[in-house]
C-alpha cells in the first residue's frame, strides 16, 4: 500500500532546472509543466523534433557506480518516459529563446509611478529586560502615524530575526492600514506585472518607487500540456477538483517562473517582489484563481466573477513576498477578460471621444468597438489557425518559421525567422500565404485550391499548396483561416450593426496583441479578415495588454480607470443576436 | 534517490482514526501528533502501561493474503515501532476520556452574542444567455445593502456549484466588508473557541446566532510529543524552520481535532465554522501562528507581538470555512499571554473596584493582581510539579488518579477518580499530599521527610514517604513542590510590594484554571502556596481562560473589552525586580 505513485526527478543540466516527472509521462510534459523552457513546435506530438534533449546519466548508471554515462543519443522529449531520476541535457536549438512580446514603448514612459505601495524605513530601540515589549507592537506604534494599523502575519513572522540581524532598522512595505513586508534597509520594492496568455505568458519586473522596467520575459503557458486551446483546458478542469488544481498550479507555475528569471536576472528574490497585477482572459483568470469553470464553458457561459479581484500572494502560492496583493485586472465577459481590459486602458488616448476598433487577434479574439462614448465588446472564436495552430505545417514563431510570404515575378517567396532555411508557417505567415495563394489565383474565391495551378498537387487523399520546398498548405487549412477569418469579420460586421454605424465611419482599427503586431495589415484586408480601409488607419500597437497591466501595476488612479473601462463595456453575446449565422457564412469566401 | 522517507499508515480502528508514523517513530508518538486520543500517562515513557494497543493485522498478513491475524499481545504503544502500514486496536481503559475541563457556567448564560458575523439570506435570478453576468458580481450586489464590498476568494470558488445546486438562493456569511464563506440555506454558522492550553486544549463549538453551547471538548495537546514544558518545545523550535514549522503543524492538529470531532458530534462539518477564537499563553501563541520563539525564548524574552491578531483561518491551515477569521486573543507579555486576558475577561466582575488576585496555576502561573483601577500582571516559572508532572507517582487526572489525600484517625487516606484503586497522584492530590505530609509531620518545616516516621523509607538510595500501597511520595517530589509554590507565593508577594499593599487588603483571591478548581484551599494555603486569608475570600472558577475565549467568539464589544484589559496589564518581570532571590528563598520552606 503505498500511497504515492512513482515520481522521478529529471534535472535539466544545461538549464540548471528540474522537474519532477509523474510515472507515464514524457520528459516533453514534465518540462512544460515545471515551465522549463524547451522549445515544442508540435506541441508534444513527436512530429516536429524540435525538442531534442539526450540523457547524460540516469539511475542505471547511478546503480553501477559510473559517472561515464554510456553513449547517449539525441531523441525527442516528447517521446523519451523516464524509468528512474534521471539527468539530461537539451540540445542548444531546443532551448526555447525568449518568446517574442515586444512591446510598444511609445507609451510606456508615461507610466509615473504611484502605486498604493509605501516604504518606510523604520528604526527601534533595541530590547532590553527592562523594556521587552513585543517587536510587532513597537513596529505598528511607529508606524501608526502613516497610517498603518495591523501587521501581515507572514511578515510579522520575519520581522524579529530581521531586526536583530539590521541593527533594529527595517524597511516596512505598506499597503493600506498594514504592513505586508519587511525587508533589510535600502533593498527594492519589486513589482510583478504579468499578461497570462493562453499560449504565451509576458512578465514585466518593474521598481515600484521609480516605475522603472527592470526586465521583461515571455515563456510559453505551462498549461499547454493539457491542451492548446482553452476548452480542452476547462473540459480538463471540469472532470474533477484535482484535475482543476492541477490547471491552477500550472498557472501558478506560469507566474512564478517568470518571477524567479526576471528577479535572478537583477540580482533579487522574487520574495522582494511586493505587488503584482496579473491579467489574462477569463478563463485563464478562473483557472489561475482556482474558481470554477464548469459554468463558464457551457451555456450560459457564465464566469465565476468579472470584478477586480484583490487577494494575497500566498492566497495564489505566488512565490514573492507572501503578504504581497496581487490584482487581478476585471474581466468583461465569459470570453472578454483583463486582458482585454488591460489593452484598451493601453490604448485609451487612442480610441477614445472617437469611432475606433480595438483588436486583439488570438485563439478568441477580442474586439471592442468604441463610439459616441460607449464601447460595445464582444469575443470571436477565431481559433488557433491565425497563429500557425492546427495547420498543417503551423509552427510557433521560433527560428525557421515563415513570417512572410509575397510574390516575386509571379512566384511564392518566403521569409523566415532569422533568415533560416523554411521549416513551417507561423501565425503572420499563414495570413500572408492565404492572401498570396488567393491573389495568385491558387486559391478561388470559395476557398478552393485550384488543382490545374502547378503549385498544387493531391498527397495521400490531401489537396495542397506548396510555397516552398518542404512546406505546403492544405485545403483544411485554408478551410481552418477562413472560418478564422469569418468569425473575426463577421464579429465586427455584428458590433457595427448594433452601433448603427457603417464600418468606413471607423477612423481607427487598433490592433493589440503579439500576433497582431507580426501580420501584414494588407494581407489581412486582401483576405477580408479585417475592413477595407485607408492603411493608415490601422495602428499596430504591439502587445496592449502588458502595457495596459504595467500600467495597473504602478498606478493604483489607472486601477480605478481599468475598472471603469470593463464597467462600461457592453458585453455582447454574439451567437445570441439575431442573424448571427448568417452574417458569419457571408465572410466565409473571399 | 527516494525523495520522501518511509511513512507508515497507522489506523486505530476501534477509534476511527489514522495517523502517519514516520520511520523511527513510536505508534504513540504518531498518534499524539495527529491528536488521537490515546491516554499516556507517562508521556510516553515506557513506565506506566497506560497506552496499550494491540496489533490487529499488518503489512506482513496483507503480504501472505491472510485475513486471520496471527495471536496479538497488548503491548505499549510508546514501545511499538511499525515496520509497514498496521490496524491497530487501542485498549479500553486507554482511550483517553474527554479531559475534565468543566467550565464555571455560573458567567455563561450572561453571553448574549453579538457577533460581528453577519448572515444573509440571497435569492438570484437564474442566469441565461441574454442575461449572463457572473455570478460573484450578482452577489455583490445583492448584498451590497448590508454593506458588502467583496467575496472572498475561498468562499468564490464555492458560490457557482452552490448556487446552481440549491435553485439560486444561497446563506452568505459575512463580515466587515466582505462576505467570507457560503452555505445551503438554513445551514447553522458555527464559531469555535479554543483554549489551547501547554497540556490540554479546551475547545468550545457555538452557533453564533443563537450563541447556544452546541459541545464542548477537552483533549491532549498534539505538541505533548516535544516536551511537556514550554522550554522543550521553544528549544526544539529554535533548532530549525522545519521543526518550528512541525510545532506549529502540531498546534494546528489540536485546534482541527477540536473542530472535527465537536462537529462530527452535532452533525455539522467543520466548514461550517466561519469565526474562530484562540486563546493560550504567548508561547502557545507563537507556535500556532508560526511566529519565531528564539527571541521569546531567551532573555529579554521579548514576544514577536502581543496586539490581537486576526488573520484567514486558511492561514493557519484550520479545518474550517477558509474565509473564516481567526481571532487571537491579545498577549500581555513574553510569559503572560492570551488565556490570561480571556481568564481576566471572564472574571472581570469579580476583580473590578476592588483588590484582588487572579491566579491561574499551571507549569507557568499567571497572576495579576487588581488594585486601585490597576493591574500589575506577572508569570511565576512554578513548573509541572502541582499538575502532578515529574512526581514519580505523578500521572494526568485520569481514572485511578489520587485527587484526594487527607488524615483518617491519623492515618493517611485517599480518593482516586472514579473511586478506583489509586495507582498515582493528579495535581490536587500532590498539593493535598504535601499538605498532609507537612501536617503529619511526616515532612519538617524544611522538607524534609522524616526518617523516624513508619511512612518513611529509604529505598535505592531515595527517601520516600508511602501514600498507599503503591503510591509513594519521594524527596525530590517535596522539593519539587517546594519550589514550585515558592515561585507562586513569591510572585504573589512581589506584585503585592510593587503596589504598595498588604496582602491582608485582598479582598478576594480568584482561581482559575482546570488545576485550581480541584485543588483544595486549604492544603494550598496549609502549604503556603496561598496567602492565609478567611477561606470565604477565595473562589474557585474553573477554566475562566475558556469562558473568556467564548465571551470573545460571540461578542465584538468583548473583544474590544480584553483588548483594553491587555492594554492596562503592566507587565512584570519578576527575575528583574530588586530582591526576587531573597523573597524567593523566604517562600522555599513550610
Amino acid at each position: 500500500m503505498k500511497a504515492v505513485p512513482n515520481r522521478y526527478r529529471v534535472r535539466f543540466e544545461n538549464l540548471d532546472r528540474e522537474s519532477t516527472c509523474l510515472e507515464g509521462e514524457t520528459v516533453f510534459q514534465s518540462a512544460r509543466r515545471a515551465g522549463v523552457r524547451i522549445v515544442g513546435a508540435c506541441g508534444g506530438r513527436g512530429v516536429c523534433g524540435t525538442c531534442m534533449v539526450r540523457v547524460l546519466e540516469d539511475e542505471v548508471d547511478a546503480a553501477s557506480g559510473s559517472r561515464t554515462p554510456r553513449e547517449r543519443k539525441w531523441q525527442r522529449s516528447c517521446e523519451l518516459h523516464p524509468g528512474g531520476d534521471c539527468w539530461v541535457e537539451v540540445a542548444p536549438r531546443s532551448v526555447a529563446r525568449v518568446v517574442r512580446t515586444e512591446v510598444d514603448e511609445r507609451d510606456a514612459h508615461a507610466i509615473a509611478p504611484d502605486s498604493a505601495v509605501r516604504l518606510h524605513e523604520v528604526v527601534l530601540e533595541p530590547a532590553t529586560l527592562a523594556s521587552a515589549r513585543a517587536d510587532g507592537d513597537r513596529m505598528i506604534e511607529a508606524l501608526r502615524p502613516s497610517g498603518v494599523r495591523r501587521l501581515d502575519l507572514a511578515a510579522l513572522r520575519k520581522l524579529p530575526a530581521l531586526l536583530r540581524k539590521n541593527d533594529w532598522r527595517v524597511r516596512a512595505v505598506c499597503l493600506g492600514e498594514e504592513a505586508i513586508a519587511f525587508a533589510a534597509p535600502g533593498r527594492p520594492a519589486l513589482g510583478l506585472a504579468v499578461d497570462l496568455g493562453t499560449t504565451n505568458c509576458a512578465g514585466y519586473l518593474l521598481d515600484l518607487e521609480s516605475g522603472a522596467l527592470l526586465g521583461r520575459l515571455g515563456i510559453e503557458n505551462p498549461q499547454a500540456s493539457y491542451g492548446a486551446d482553452l476548452v480542452s483546458r476547462m473540459n480538463f478542469a471540469i472532470t474533477s477538483p484535482e484535475q482543476r488544481e492541477e490547471l491552477r498550479q500550472a498557472a501558478t507555475t506560469a507566474v512564478n517562473e517568470l518571477a524567479r528569471s526576471l528577479c535572478e536576472a537583477v540580482g533579487a528574490a522574487p520574495e522582494e517582489i511586493v505587488d503584482v497585477a496579473i491579467c489574462g482572459n477569463t478563463a485563464m483568470h478562473h483557472l489561475l484563481l482556482g474558481l470554477p469553470v464548469r459554468q463558464l464553458g457551457r451555456a450560459p457561459y457564465v464566469p465565476a466573477v468579472c470584478q477586480v479581484i484583490d487577494v494575497r500572494a500566498r492566497d495564489l502560492d505566488l512565490a514573492c513576498a507572501p503578504g504581497a496583493s496581487a490584482h487581478l485586472m476585471p474581466n468583461v465577459g465569459g470570453f472578454v477578460g483583463g486582458d482585454h481590459v488591460a489593452a484598451l486602458l493601453a490604448t485609451e488616448a487612442r480610441w477614445r471621444d472617437t469611432t475606433a476598433l480595438v483588436l486583439d487577434i488570438g485563439t478568441n479574439t477580442e474586439i471592442s468597438l468604441a463610439h459616441a462614448g460607449e464601447l460595445l465588446t464582444a469575443s470571436c472564436p477565431s481559433g488557433p489557425a491565425l497563429e500557425g495552430g492546427h495547420i498543417s505545417s503551423g509552427m510557433r514563431a521560433a527560428e525557421g518559421a515563415i513570417e512572410q510570404v509575397f510574390l516575386e515575378n509571379g512566384r511564392i517567396a518566403v521569409k523566415a525567422i532569422g533568415d533560416e532555411e523554411a521549416v513551417g508557417l507561423c501565425g503572420s505567415g499563414v495570413v500572408d500565404a492565404m492572401a498570396v495563394l488567393v491573389q495568385a489565383g491558387i486559391a478561388d474565391r470559395g476557398g478552393r485550391l485550384n488543382p490545374a495551378r502547378p503549385e498544387v498537387r493531391d498527397r495521400d487523399g490531401t489537396r495542397e499548396a506548396l510555397l516552398v520546398p518542404g512546406v505546403t498548405f492544405t485545403q483544411a487549412d485554408v478551410r481552418s483561416v477562413q472560418l478564422a477569418k469569418a468569425a473575426i469579420r463577421s464579429g465586427i460586421d455584428l458590433l457595427l450593426r448594433e452601433a448603427g454605424i457603417d464600418e468606413r465611419m471607423l477612423t481607427r482599427v487598433i490592433i493589440a496583441g503579439a500576433f497582431g503586431s507580426y501580420i501584414r495589415v494588407e494581407s489581412a484586408v486582401a483576405i477580408g479578415l479585417l475592413p477595407s480601409l485607408p492603411l493608415e488607419r490601422f495602428e499596430q500597437v504591439g502587445n496592449a495588454a502588458g502595457l495596459g497591466v504595467r500600467m495597473a501595476l504602478l498606478r493604483s488612479d489607472l486601477r480605478a480607470r481599468a475598472e471603469q473601462i470593463a464597467r462600461t463595456c457592453r458585453y455582447q453575446q454574439l451567437g445570441a443576436l439575431p442573424g448571427f449565422q448568417k452574417v458569419f457564412l457571408s465572410r466565409i469566401g473571399f
